[in-house]
């Protein structure tokens, strides 16, 4: 119940300049997000790996956000608080889901819009169907949708104690390549990186998105009253045979990026149905 | 804190067979959900414009969750309530996302795949890039996924006294007519009906997905202990001058269907970063 303010996210960074366009001498402006919160592994190691790249400015969720999808908040406030957590980065810790993140950070915090957007690393794989649900991959592609180039990264490893030695020796490949191409400014890549020693890692290869699946199930327990709760668990089973999928390269050891589009129309279901609903 | 268990769903409705194919005289098996909760004028006139065409189950959100994108529930339990909301209807009330909802009507609710699902209709409009955001479409969507070939129906118009006469009409046109089709399991269409006078609907118009969407802004605020919060608003703009959108077709008074996929991969970008980065 203090009346000390909590500090605002300034308009006048020397850094952040209006202007979307940079020159060939100016850093790039990195806006770096996750899912599964501000003092994740995943999040340090993402920026340990491009740090020297640009001006990094982090904008993360306060609590996990994993499996939130491309979910806003709509009902209620949100609320940014800059925090220490990361060494010599602008860090900013935020109430609300991955993409109110990325839309807080560029109308509050950067007032313009960064040059790219980096998600991640997520402690968990992203892969096949996964990328629908993902708080990371919905973060970048809402910075596609608002024409911020992005990335998610994931690394197949769920564990707090993760080894991202290999995830950030590619996650720099990557980055630096994405900076140094002319790519359209919605174009979002989903990077997934297998769990093995960095050694065993191939390479990476440009891949679809595998039909690859969690079936369902629910777990029913009683509560101590008697009433019913359900726990959803499932099992991953592949249904795509194909070998360039993403689930195929990372059973391979290669590292995955799979392009990734806003447009969800179904084309070729459009023109079947002009034909024959009238 | 009573001890009265709440009822369980059970495996032995007569309707209900676990073979997912029907007989040509068996009635449909047709599971309806939203995102503006169980209650909302729109579900109810979702049920009404189909109660005659195939045995109805609902299982929708026990409270709106609108802006919940393909949210799913991870960290916590999930609880189904039978409800009597809709005269002569099996309604199931849920404490999750609209995801959430589909999950467990199919495993826990149904045991079975329905042969349709349906969803809505929604109180606001879900055209354009609104599709990734909306619980209402992630719900169709998962339907989808799970080879349960399904609609989402938005009305343009948010008020709870909202005129479903329209909406009503064309619901039942496009269900009949999803029902008699050979369409693939994995089809699911976003349909949005213009908030007009039903005698004013042209008919409907296959469209793609506009590139149009909310311009973000946040409404900066101070609590009573001078700390800031943040209220996400903005103004729709349409940067797409196509005249075969969903944005164009219901400013035409035309009902817009448009289909929809969820293997996000781009291909043309797929096809292009094969080629260049090596």
């Amino acid at each position: 119940m203090t009346k000390k303010a909590s500090p605002t996210p300034k308009k006048n960074s020397p850094a952040l300049k209006k202007s979307g366009t940079r020159s060939r001498k100016e850093k790039p402006v990195i806006l770096i997000t996750n899912d599964d919160g501000v003092t994740a592994p995943g999040i340090q190691n993402l920026v340990e790996a491009v740090r020297d790249l640009g001006k990094i400015v982090v904008v993360a969720p306060d609590k996990p956000q994993s499996g939130m999808g491309h979910a806003i908040t709509i009902g209620q406030p949100l609320r940014l608080h800059k925090i220490h957590s990361i060494d010599n980065v602008e860090t900013w810790s935020c109430t609300g889901t991955p993409v109110d993140c990325v839309k807080l950070a560029v109308d509050k915090v950067l007032h313009r819009k960064p040059d790219i957007c980096l998600s991640g690393i997520n402690h968990g794989a992203n892969h096949s169907i996964n990328v629908i649900y993902s708080g990371t991959m919905s973060a970048a592609v809402e910075a596609a949708i608002e024409s911020i180039p992005s990335v998610g990264f994931s690394l197949l490893d769920y564990s707090i104690d993760a080894d991202f030695t290999g995830a950030r020796k590619y996650v720099r490949i990557i980055v630096e390549k994405m900076l140094a191409s002319t790519l359209s400014k919605h174009t979002v890549l989903n990077v997934n990186i297998p769990s093995v020693p960095v050694e065993l890692l191939k390479g990476f290869k440009i891949c679809r998105q595998a039909y690859a699946k969690y079936v369902e199930d629910f777990i029913e327990r009683d509560d101590p009253h008697g009433r019913h709760y359900y726990w959803l668990t499932g099992e991953f089973v592949n249904f795509d045979k194909g070998k360039d999928t993403d689930v195929w390269a990372l059973a391979n050891n290669y590292v995955s990026i799979v392009p990734v589009q806003f447009d969800l129309t179904n084309y070729a279901l459009k023109t079947q149905l002009e034909k024959t609903w009238k």
